[in-house]
């Protein structure tokens, strides 16, 4: 049995073939070319997606499915895609359109959504029932599998897990509201902290390693320059972990998931992130020592997650 | 059908026989004698259980199952009360120990999500397939039904909603942590609020409102005297709507639930809560206008919602 896997993105749109066992056959990618409109769009996806049976010569008879993951939010009882700043798309009713060209069965979830559906069935959490996945990027984006099945909220409106206040009256957010998650554990927070201790310290080892360009700041600045015993950057990644940290307790106390799998660039810290992360929600999570244990995991899927996290909307539920 | 339902508390049991329309057919309550051990306790349950059936003319064999909702961490799987303070009790096996008096099928939850159940099935949340209740009492409960389904979590230690934080290094909540929606939102909370502003406010109504005796607060205090255009109790009452508003916001953009229910003591102040919670959500959650509409409810169950929340484990799932 093979799947049709899509990741769309503002950008660029990933497509591939992925078998039962979770494996990519075969992939390739498109512009997404925002403003040509959805007909157009979906039209070419279609094309491609055949394309790929030609090139892999897998028959389109051989492929049950076709998962796909889109930004924005999307009804996905409906297949729309109820609107999408990255696309600009408002009211497209994706499922429909792409059945135009596929009589198959086809199911579209949100891109945070589909990675951690894709994480919990063949990377990081698959030895678990219930785990939340939460990237750390741009934004902060998250996803939440419950006994096996992805929990969306009504209208697959819910798991917005960046935009829980953690800071009443905080640093505003892209959401409206002050003090969320995504507002102090994005990578783009992460790169304001960083740029405000570096103003505040002339002298900090930050300055060097971006070559004194402060634009040249990125999420890993603090985090290499704590390495090499700088103070600045400690107190920025010291408090990045405990806002951070503060975030993960709450998604532990409401859900109390068997693993909290960590996605985003910032994750390319490994234990150096982890390890006072777990330190930090061991401690203040409900109940302490006598609660069940919550695995922190570091994302496997990489760069595939998106494609492999839509198949697996067919394959792993 | 009837089923026997169990309401345990620190200092009383109460226990029914409910039908299936979510009726109470027969109650009774009992001291629950924590000092006595678990065993007599049960012992002692199980004999008013049958009694119930004498005194109402229902014979044992028309009684289908038994449900229980039980302070503290609970595994709901294994039928264990793991700790609850309340009770004083460590690793106890309900379920197993009630077996010895019944040949029937027996459930345990937590007290918080039992509520939560029984108010989704035959109270407030009736008409709905997705909700989520917060009790704002002592303390600040919460249970989740996802799909007609209680969500409890991993070993049935999730949805401590009253046990996530909106204030980072805010006050200090009974379970370690600062600034949790507990330490802002639970009637405690209020009370500690409203002393707080009339030690600042010597000339305020509430003054008048306790008599003179600042032990005299309560949860109506600061409400009460607001109505009458008290300022400092105006002050009270807004920011205790802002903090549980910041809570109900987070809940929501997490489970975008169909309707989101209020239990507890506060909430007699009906519409007077609801009506600027409404607006303060609305306002504030994520996706604006965008997103689906979320119900702001009063349980309807009253003191009745622990025995019938009970009985529903085995009707509403």
């Amino acid at each position: 049995m093979y799947i049709f896997g899509v990741d769309i993105g503002g950008t660029g749109i990933k497509l591939g073939i992925v078998d039962e066992t979770g494996k990519i056959v075969i992939k390739s990618s498109i512009p997404t070319n925002a403003d040509a409109g959805y007909e157009v769009i979906i039209k070419n996806l279609a094309n491609q997606l055949k394309k790929l049976c030609e090139d892999s010569g897998i028959a389109l008879s051989e492929v049950s499915a076709i998962g796909i993951g889109c930004p924005g939010a999307i009804n996905s009882k409906k297949g729309m895609v109820d609107y999408s700043n990255n696309l600009r798309w408002t009211d497209v009713p994706l499922v429909d359109e792409l059945h135009k060209y596929f009589d198959l069965p086809i199911k579209v979830s949100n891109d945070a959504n589909v990675a951690a559906l894709g994480e919990h069935v063949f990377g990081a959490g698959k030895r678990y029932n219930d785990t939340v996945m939460i990237t750390l990027g741009t934004g902060v984006g998250g996803g939440v599998v419950i006994g096996d099945k992805l929990f969306e909220g009504n209208e697959s409106k819910g798991t917005e897990l960046g935009h829980i206040v953690i800071v009443h009256n905080g640093e505003l957010c892209s959401c409206g509201r002050r003090g969320c998650v995504e507002a102090y554990a994005s990578a783009t927070a992460l790169i304001r902290d960083t740029k405000v201790a570096m103003k505040k310290d002339k002298a900090s080892k930050m300055w060097g390693y971006v070559g004194g360009d402060i634009n040249k700041v990125d999420g890993k600045t603090a985090f290499e320059c704590a390495k090499t015993g700088d103070y600045s950057a400690q107190r920025v990644v010291d408090d990045y972990i405990e806002y951070l940290g503060e975030g993960l307790c709450n998604y532990i106390n409401i859900f109390r998931p068997q693993a909290l799998i960590l996605g985003g660039g910032v994750c390319a810290q490994g234990e150096n992130l982890l390890a006072p992360l777990r330190e930090y929600v061991k401690r203040y999570w409900y109940g302490g020592e006598k609660s069940p244990h919550v695995e922190l995991l570091i994302a496997e899927l990489g760069n595939d997650a998106g494609l492999i996290g839509a198949a697996s909307l067919f394959l792993g539920q």
